[in-house]
């Protein structure tokens, strides 16, 4: 059995690490590579999205052979089904789901806080005014309710009740075993007043010192197991003191990295993760939430970010939604209909070497499963592509050119270097 | 360009061919191997089915790799969608489903006889009592009209109303280009008299005779394509008398193989096939069409029949239920929750090399489109292994013990060879 001694803030617990394999010059971007218990991560990496314990309709294996490194799961969507016990007893998150690699969970928090219906009226009222049972009493409404100690909230699949708190959060993400698990955080949003934002942040940071305990109490308790990396969640929507104060109270905590949360701007994207990299030690990895635009991605890397997810390229695929260089388009359209070429005759992935527009298209209108896997099969490669090649560009001193043509071709202005 | 002679009723077409590499001593059941322009089909095979041009939640590379040798799509279908002049527009069905491998389509006579609600009125009705506009104004109850020259029936689809015949069938299957064709026949139930049985022989018979008339006229104005093999289908019901006959009036034909369809009690079907197979000849391979049960497939087999198409492997998947050597089990059931055993320890199916009860349970009760993928693979996989040990058993005299290892372990009794 092997004892975990955390030494200090500073150390990342065994089995996993983080190097800086390159550069951007004068900018806070560079490339790394990620040591995790279930394999390496090269970094700037795109993360996909299997929620519940799967990449919509997709084989763990062609995930794999499509280029992705690691796989992002959701610690509130496992917990209600099939419940982390059940991951556990299945060896963990990548033994259960079949992936030969490592895994990432989120904590929930977003999840907690943007439950169906109720995501508006959640996030724009303020905790301080609302009874713990409110929650339960409004039904539909109002699904979730924070408070200092956490969150109670009603199960979007039977309306049962549950309570997720750090030390809840932790135990589920334990259980469920990815590599690397997110702090429980309070997710808000642009419309929250700037006093409740100060008060979320001190919440989040309160949360993550919580976090860490409890990580620390597990890691001695389930020792023999793989060590799983905790990374502390920056908050702080839109105002630069409290994302600066928010990377830096976690980046006095013993995290191994750090995932950056929250509502942001398109247009202060880059801004809002330099003013958070500025912070946080260059020795640990950084973590966007929810991001896959190929313009925001490069903001991202340039100011600091190494990895990222985001449900995009399985959801906008599963509507028929295509990626493609100069434009994304719809394959439902009967535009579609006898065009025999490939989605994007440049790509390299197993739809586009086999397969038609025109199948394609019959496929969607013809309503056959089958679409929606061809189709995310081609976006997550699009975007793991990208950003392998972004990950090159920084390497070979080329990530301003790369920017200029990726984003130039389809349109979009590239952004002047800050 | 080629040009294509049929020098008389006994010879196949070029590019298609049968022999026999082995026999059931005393019995009409033997192991072949079919030769197609776009591969080989070491008989008995079984024929997974793709409707629409895909098998349903699969990848065609993974149909390949689990066993499948040959696909069986429906001209019925792919004539509304996508239209047979895209599929011939995208190279063909094997080259537009990217399926690398022979395929065979139904002629459209069973569905368009199965029309949807329509079913058992149509099936019941008799033919000669209703006016050719009576399925239109009946509606959604009776979607399709037989009369001697053909078949008008309402698209599932939209409503909108066409007209199947010999000819109309065989230019929608030249379109299609399947390696193998069948011939347009009209499928009767048990439930029709003795008297409409006899007359719809006959029927089938000239539909038959047209058909061919129609293949080698489109055989020549298309010569230089890949030769399509053109099936006979013998139908008959329960009649011995009825089966020889429509057998024997299909052994006249030029017919490169020979199809038998129709409905069959399942306990007369190793009987009804004897009757038939008697009548063919016997250097023509046979398919049994609609056929996947393990027990029809050793009746059928012994019988004289080569393969077999059906849909029960993926639409069981589809619906949780998996195939077992000693029984059919519903992943969805809460017993299985909690199984982290994969469905059937001796299977060398992907599904069950990678992954668990557990959690194929989870991901049917989470209503993930993978939880169809895995089942279907691994039920599809269980009959192709099947049928492929079958064949073994052909060659190497094990035929019976094998039958009564299968059926003695799954409950089912093994019948006595005739």
């Amino acid at each position: 059995m092997r004892t975990v001694v955390r030494l200090d803030g500073r150390v990342p617990g065994p089995g996993f690490g983080f190097e800086i394999d390159g550069r951007l010059p004068g900018r806070l971007g560079r490339a790394g590579t990620m040591r995790t218990p279930h394999g390496e991560i090269r970094t700037p990496a795109f993360t996909p999205v299997g929620t519940k314990a799967t990449v919509k309709a997709v084989l763990p294996g062609t995930m794999r052979e499509l280029g992705a490194q690691v796989v992002l799961a959701n610690a509130y969507h496992l917990y209600l089904q099939p419940g982390a016990d059940i991951v556990e007893a299945g060896g963990g998150l990548a033994a259960f789901m079949g992936w030969d690699g490592p895994t990432i969970t989120d904590s929930g928090g977003f999840q907690v806080l943007s439950l169906g219906v109720g995501f508006k009226k959640v996030l724009a009222m303020d905790a301080s005014t609302v009874q713990a049972d409110d929650v339960i009493a409004a039904g539909k409404d109002r699904l979730a309710h924070v408070d200092d100690d956490g969150v109670t909230f009603v199960s979007h699949l039977d309306g049962s009740r549950h309570r997720f708190s750090p030390e809840v959060s932790m135990q589920v993400q334990h259980q469920i075993g990815a590599d690397i698990m997110f702090a429980f955080d309070e997710c808000t949003t642009l419309l929250n007043t700037r006093e409740y934002q100060e008060q979320s942040v001190s919440r989040t940071q309160a949360w993550a010192e919580r976090c860490v305990t409890a990580h620390e109490r597990l890691t001695v308790e389930r020792a023999g197991r793989p060590y799983q990396a905790l990374f502390g969640v920056v908050q702080g929507a839109q105002y630069e003191d409290l994302r600066r104060r928010s990377a830096r109270g976690l980046a006095a905590l013993p995290m191994d990295g750090y995932g950056i949360g929250g509502a942001l701007e398109k247009d202060q994207l880059g801004t809002i993760v330099r003013w958070v990299c500025e912070e946080l030690p260059e020795d640990r990895p950084r973590h966007l939430l929810g991001i896959g635009e190929p313009d925001d991605i490069f903001a991202a890397v340039e100011s600091g970010a190494d990895t990222f997810d985001c449900v995009a390229p399985s959801r906008n695929a599963r509507n028929g939604t295509v990626f493609h260089p100069t434009k994304r388009f719809h394959l439902t359209n009967g535009r579609y209909r006898r065009e025999f070429t490939p989605i994007d005759d440049a790509c390299d992935c197993y739809t586009c070497a086999t397969f038609t527009r025109a199948y394609l298209h019959h496929l969607f209108r013809a309503k056959e499963m089958l679409a929606a896997t061809l189709a995310t099969i081609h976006n997550e490669r699009y975007i793991v592509r990208l950003v392998d090649q972004v990950r090159a560009s920084i390497l070979d001193g080329t990530f301003d050119e790369l920017r200029a043509e990726v984003l130039g071709r389809s349109g979009r202005q590239s952004p002047t270097a800050p």
